[in-house]
């Protein structure tokens, strides 16, 4: 690997290497599939890797914890794109496998859900055994372990497996989002359409201490679009908070709200701005700006302010 | 009246003048009493004084909405300092004239409740008849028109009378707050504890529009210490605020709350900053400033902005 | 005067008394005019008149201090209607006075604002001396002491004198509003369009503190009107708050609201819930309510409540 | 399996069980190892357990999302308890394994960030492989698939299984919260110190819908202790609020909380009022009650309404 390759959570053929082949930078680098979102991560803190593409969140499960907790603590890096990817399974089976010969089937557990209601009403009687990824449960057909594997309809060439059924998934809409995580520099240019990511630390727990941390982004009209609450490591009930917002660090009232945490909390973590993946289908518009938060409005009330404290307003 | 003259709520005699001999620069001054607030003010925007004291507020009768007013419209003027006067009246009377003979008295208007109680008891059956001032209240005593006048006790030589009771008020600790106002310039200079004063127009009348003005100083660690609603004068029910606040143009919070209101807005007069008068008797001291509303917290937390956005954070 | 008479700010022919007979229920009663506010609202608290019309804002010069703290302190009592006024002056002469043999003026000092830009245009040589009332001012005509009076039109016959100019108003939409104070009973019935008059006590002086009176407000939605930092008598910078708001007592949001306050101010006066006044021309209507702040709402959530709470949700 | 049993997360040999083990009123009942959290919950809602302990949170990992996703949604279920476990793995083998010998570990996916780093210093070499269960690793280690196991020392004698290492874990305090779910019926009783569950969908998604949420909490003084963004299965960016406050439903301060609630959100499914596990060790204490949110502040401001509402206030 070099310092130019691009990582990614494998093995080859998940749905994060197909993720990661749509975005245009990619078709240029080498794509080096790495065992776990820690190793994709760290291979870019070491400066083995430019970037890595990991999970963040599922329209399903939610968000990646592992990602998560991985871009809160550690060296510092920052997320420069993001990509949205349709995720449906196909059920891969070693060719001339019929739907009555399957007795076992294999995934991630994270498709176990999502492939649940499938499973209940197609392969009631099959067992469910966990598989480390749903490439890795490709290949344990492959080896003859299992009968069946969930995976996407890319990953079966690779095994030499068969899709027996595709478009397989219990909820519709289902999507993950990836980021593509460097190490900190210049964020990802403004195009209007962003989002930012951040992970802020209370200084106390006083009812309401949420809520000022809140009121820094409703007070300017910033938009959250997702908020968790991630264990600090210092024991159950000791929180901090997993933030995205719209906007971008270069609008002003994303600047202001972030500088309004950084004076309240103890430590902020910036994760960067960058644009958001398109947002069809299923996905949320980017909100209008609020009427006195749009950057000309933070000019117009600067110079104001100097007119003021010259005499002269 | 040359430009250099300061203009006073008058005439003479008045506690305004009391309140402006106490200030330091109106020593070398020549001090001219005009006939009302809008012609003291008058005085200053048309450039014919330098410099007007009025009253503002009174700890017994609340806003001067005069002055308020005056400050509220017109060509702008701005307040620099602050005078607070303990406010006694004296009963004058022509020389020789005994309580018992006392069958009309009067006063300001603003005089009256102040000694109602006071009047109530020892004067049951005397009549009040509101004057012009008190200062013009005790004319009108010297030139036989009515018994005895509430004044301030100084005012007895100016008109040959004598101060027949002294000390009274009603309330304790009845004061009144003066405001200097002279023509926009660069503010006073910041002390530490200081008061800014302004105006501000909602945008609109929703269930909120005054929490969403208020929370721009909340957030923002910075006290109200008065808010009135003023009418506009565009019919029953509209209003703009009169708000006054701890702390200076100068202090980061103070002007990032000016600028939230410029901001959320249709309007906004800066009234000035100026040191906050003597709190003593009965005053409030300044509050304590919350922690992350400091200058020190405003500069760190923009240097820390400066560095994620150059991926240095 | 006895329990069942209505008293007046006096003396007659004051616009009080032409706002208290536009109220059917005066039709039938004896009015009393008393020589101030605190004499008519005394007259109710010692149970020698049923009920007391006083002034309590003016759409040019804001509240009407004496009323507002009349009413924060002392005997309780309670508003059951209100009365909005057109305010026009007349300018009152002794038949055959001529506008150039008019040398000095006279009325409440409340009309001087409402008439100095017309006085500046018209008479700009008359000198204002101020009266106890608009009809005090036309009885000093009537005497000779001056030579015209501001007053209501309908003062004129009352004191033998004729309007010179009719229709006198500086500013447009000038209004009072009056307010029909009584002892403290079952507040008016709820019309669907109502106003609550309250005065509340802070507990302290933190930053915030107001905003979190005001919150309890905005959290249901229910929309201040008028709010104004009265002193408290016990020093500078020592208030309490004044505040009407939309809406009715017996309207579940409002009660909430009050209840909200009570738990959160050493001190709150429930001044009482009365009808609004017909808000044409120039006032503001009725705010639309609040999705989910309705009687209905309420009830509704109640009953999820108890469900709940029964293990039945 | 009985309608008197309980269910739980198995296999036997579980931290579930373990957990399970220390409620008093489960040695009276007759314990059910379920395949998996969905599994154990839909037996309580099919009527065949009387309840079902699930793990809901853990120390390092943040939120069980199963748990929470499956309380969310399907027929409703109740929380009546909740245990705190503290969490240290052993590493199992077969008698005669020594570390050196160990080529290949498993255990439960949730365990492999907790013994990440332990995994690092000492079997740096070492192939992970996840397993169903940290159980179902134990009964591979038994039957020979992988060389060692973490899971709990208790587990070890039911597999045949030595502890080579206890007491590993990467986080100090690491502990797993359970929770015992049973179909809805009256909440648990009122302790004082109770935890209140509760799942939460807005609107819509304006800047400050979940501010206004939040605001029900702080406006009443109840403390969040967990808010989690989950995804509602509409699409990526479309959330619902899996939120715990401290308090009981019994208390008023609570139950406004969720009447606020309900009234402004389109859904709020109500999961319980419970007591909170033993803080100690590492756990938060209580939140004091803020002044004014008691229940005798509720009781003493509703009667005040209700004497306003007389007219005796």
């Amino acid at each position: 690997m070099s310092a130019s390759h691009y990582a990614y959570l494998g093995p080859e053929g998940t749905f994060t290497e197909a993720a990661l082949r749509t975005l245009p930078e990619a078709a240029t680098r080498e794509l080096v599939p790495m065992v776990s979102v820690p190793a994709a991560l760290d291979a870019v803190r070491g400066g083995e890797a430019a970037a890595a593409l990991v999970p963040i969140e599922n329209s399903v499960e939610g968000g990646v914890t592992a990602t998560l907790d991985e871009l809160a603590t550690g060296a510092p890096l920052m997320i420069y794109r993001e990509v949205l990817l349709r995720i449906a399974f196909a059920l891969l089976v070693r060719p001339g496998t019929r739907l009555s010969d399957i007795k076992t089937v294999t995934g991630h557990p994270v498709a176990q859900p999502q492939v649940r209601k499938w499973l209940a009403a197609h392969l009631p009687d099959a067992q469910w055994e966990s598989a480390a990824s749903n490439a890795d449960g490709a290949r344990l057909v492959r080896d003859g372990r299992y009968d069946a594997a969930f995976a996407g309809e890319f990953a079966a060439p690779t095994y030499g497996l068969e899709p027996l059924v595709t478009d397989i998934h219990d909820a519709r809409n289902a999507e993950t989002r990836f980021v593509l995580a460097g190490r900190p520099a210049r964020p990802a240019a403004r195009t209007g359409a962003d989002r930012t990511s951040l992970v802020v630390w209370l200084r106390d727990d006083h009812p309401g201490a949420l809520m000022e941390l809140l009121q820094e982004f409703s007070a300017r009209g910033v938009n959250l679009t997702w908020i968790e609450s991630r264990p600090t490591g210092e024991g159950m009930g000791r929180y901090c908070f997993s933030i995205d917002c719209e906007g971008h660090i270069g609008d002003r009232r994303v600047a202001e709200t972030l500088m309004g945490l950084k004076r309240i909390c103890p430590n902020v973590r910036f994760l960067g701005s960058y644009p958001r993946a398109g947002a069809e289908p299923g996905g949320v518009p980017q909100t209008a700006v609020r009427p006195g938060t749009a950057d000309a409005d933070y000019v117009a009330a600067a110079e104001w302010l100097a007119r003021c404290q010259d005499g002269r307003a």
